[in-house]
């Protein structure tokens, strides 16, 4: 087809022709997705290269062995220098720190990281910076193109033969496959593997077997006994209590807690607290939520199927009830990573919370908080979804004691900025509760409540008294950067350093 | 917070530092939407200036009245040169005639329009060209910038106090308000019209009260007896009849018509048939669909209530039984017009569907198909999700007769370019089913089920006979270009002249 056009419409503007491109739609028509026995195989079809970036999910969380196995088959065949794009690395990726320190692994982008990996890049390790996302920020970077995927490897709990994917059965069953949903969107190629191959078609699929160029049927993704992680077990510490009670309490008082409350916690011992006496309000009250979110937890599945929520929005299970509910409730919907917080998009789900309670492992008097780095640049973990939710919920609870382990947990500045204070409206601590200045409203439903506020500096006093230490370091900013910590938009909050 | 970053750092590249921008999550807990009694009184809080940009949906299609009444109002304050966009106009629309003859509107951009306005166009009273679109190149200009819309105009079934809308219930329920929700995630001013508002909250939702700025309750948004269009009801002429079975045949012989089948109809009458013969085949043989999508009908929910498909996906209802079906059946899912077809996602529905099933007002012997204008510029209505879904599907048959009153629709040369024929796979007529030479797959499996093929050049040649006519016209190049044709990228495809 060939119209003659102008170049210009007056009053349209330029014109760019329309130019017929072939369209394979017998590759389309494809009955079955190309299937291998091993990751050798597939890697023998990929034309990887030095310096290649590969990504990898975490839903398997520390059950997950799809990671090791792919980089020690790319190892074995020599490629150095790639780029691990993983959505979080866990203790379990320890035999990734041979491939650190050989130069096979040079670049590892993520938005969590903890365990020996996390040592190795602290102690200078990795060749070169790592860089810290948030959950939202990999989403946007791989969408946008700032973060180009070579293959994305996907571990799948269950693929059938058109090469959907799923996460709600199989041995190895571990929910929505949220974070992978992006991955295989935009990743040049898309590799699952699995050890559950149906003859059947998926009932439930999480990804569609036409964002799939191949699957590997492997004896074994992992092991299911630790996809539940040890940090999503409810508190049972008198002190975590109290403080989730106060949570509560601030919840009630902010007038976000009416019939169409939505809500997400982290999976932490006292956010799940927090859970439970949130559950006995919306009770005592009739109160009926719309929808919880998150990191899906089993508190969260009682909830619901209680009646105190309509839906679960859910981009990874936490535990093997969220699991369960997953595979047989239907207002149990996955989302992906970009419909759970990406900033661009106005129906993303984090911004439509009312309330998210979030951990931290420092504050600062300006409300910033710390989940990245403590004690002079060890990683600990990192961003995830807290500056993401941070920004969107209408309410953002920052739940923590005053110290641990002797440190002081309230602090004059924070060693990392992970989610900055502007985000954060309230701190709950054992010695009271802290309210951002700038939440004058909220200051003002407190008070009427009688709820006990103090100020964020009060509470770093207190936090300095109680354990005689301020967090003060001497930064030594002349030392090598190790890692990079980005907001979702890809600016940059702080830099960690490499310590001694 | 203040944080010293370096400018670059090596390894990383240049570092964009993070800024804090106030947070207003006082506004975010705003309890209600602010609410106004007459469009009126809302415009007054907008700001609109000459040559704004105004967005409307057209979910409920020839009865709708928001579009009329908000474009009465701007032209009683005085505003000239509008830019009206619509995700189509209808004959109902007759009323924004004079405010084009007067120039209050002189830009339209609109996936499909039909009527007194379609007419308007083609005699060049328009000031500027119109800008016709697909479905998913309207959602793609909206979300890229391309189309920035200043206020969308939504009209709504229902809303309730937080500004939550939805479709699925009230007088002038139409069902899943999909092309909407482009324009109020993108569009810098929100406004919801309805005659329903509900003090509770909505239990389904369609667009959420967050994306919502304003809600103006009138007495009536439309006339819901004509939502349902005419275009909607199956053919009982034999003709038809017989194109509809010989296209299931080829449906049938496609090898596509297995378990976990997914389809898709227009709303005409032939379609619909085809649907219903399809349906026998799937009953015949046991095979249990996966989903259908559309533009949903009461005949494609009869499937889906029968077990022939697991799930429907649904970004407008094309009758009342399917807005019934929307309400009450929970697989009976919304999809926004991005989700439909955005050729940019990897996991766009119209990207996933086995067959699609399309009409045609002319086809030419390299399969180009138009379904814009006739008869020498006469606007007949435009792409829709036409060119969407043919590029989109595995299998994309377009349903025609030789002739219609006596015009031949095959054709050497379509005279207007809305499909191009690299995407079209199959035509039926009544004489016969001619294959795109690039598919030979097809071609082997239709001689195989000894199927009546003929070549596109014999179809051309009959219809010549049978009319007695070409309708080869001298194209008159020089006129004025009245309207551009684009495909779902932006390119242009053609463009339409004013005839005489």
């Amino acid at each position: 087809m060939t119209r003659r056009l102008p170049d210009h419409i007056d009053g349209y503007g330029p014109v760019r022709p329309f130019r017929a491109r072939p369209v394979d739609k017998a590759a389309k028509r494809r009955a079955q997705v190309p299937l291998f026995d091993s990751i050798d195989a597939v890697v023998d079809t990929l034309d990887l290269r030095d310096g290649a970036t590969i990504s990898f999910h975490h839903h398997l969380r520390d059950g997950d062995d799809v990671m090791r196995a792919v980089v020690d088959v790319l190892a074995a065949r020599g490629l150095r220098d790639l780029h691990v794009a993983a959505s979080s690395i866990f203790p379990v990726h320890a035999p990734l720190v041979p491939h650190i320190r050989s130069g096979v692994i040079t670049r590892i982008s993520t938005a969590y990281v903890a365990g020996p990996v996390a040592r190795a890049i602290s102690a200078g390790e990795l060749r070169h910076p790592a860089v810290l996302q948030t959950h939202s920020g990999r989403a946007r970077a791989i969408a946008t193109g700032a973060l180009p995927i070579d293959v994305a490897f996907v571990a799948a709990p269950s693929a059938d033969r058109q090469g959907n994917l799923s996460g709600a059965i199989g041995p190895s069953a571990c929910g929505p496959l949220g974070y992978a949903m992006v991955d295989a969107r935009y990743a040049r190629r898309v590799v699952a593997v699995t050890d559950n191959l149906l003859d059947d078609r998926l009932a439930s699929i999480d990804i569609a077997g036409n964002e799939v160029d191949a699957v590997v049927v492997v004896p074994s993704i992992g092991d299911p006994t630790r996809i539940v992680s040890g940090t999503t077990r409810i508190t049972d510490d008198p002190v975590s209590l109290r403080i989730a009670a106060m949570a509560a309490r601030a919840i009630d008082a902010s007038g976000l807690l009416v019939d169409g409350f939505s809500f997400q916690t982290g999976a932490g011992g006292t956010s799940l607290a927090v859970a439970g006496d949130v559950a006995a309000i919306m009770r005592q009250k009739g109160i009926k939520g719309s929808f919880a979110a998150g990191g899906i937890t089993g508190t969260l599945v009682e909830m619901f199927h209680e009646g105190l929520f309509e839906r679960l929005y859910d981009v990874q299970c936490f535990d093997l009830a969220a699991v369960a509910s997953y595979r047989t409730d239907a207002a149990h919907q996955a989302m992906s990573a970009s419909l759970y917080a990406d900033p661009s998009r106005r129906d993303a789900v984090a911004g439509r919370l009312d309330v998210m309670i979030l951990g931290a492992a420092e504050v600062d008097t300006a409300f910033n908080v710390n989940v990245t780095a403590v004690g002079g640049g060890k990683i600990i973990g990192g961003s995830g979804g807290h500056a993401d939710t941070a920004a969107g919920a209408k309410l953002t609870i920052i739940t923590t004691r005053l110290s641990a382990k002797g440190n002081p947990k309230i602090v004059r500045d924070v060693e990392c900025v992970t989610t900055p204070g502007a985000t954060v409206d309230v701190v709950v601590t054992e010695a009271g509760i802290a309210v951002n200045p700038l939440r004058t409203d909220l200051i003002a439903r407190f008070v009427d409540a009688g709820l006990p506020l103090v100020s964020i500096e009060e509470l770093a006093s207190l936090a300095r008294e109680q354990t005689g230490r301020t967090n003060d370091k001497s930064r030594t900013s002349g030392n090598r950067i190790i890692a990079v910590v980005e907001y979702f938009d890809g600016t940059v909050t702080d830099v960690i350093r490499q310590s001694g």
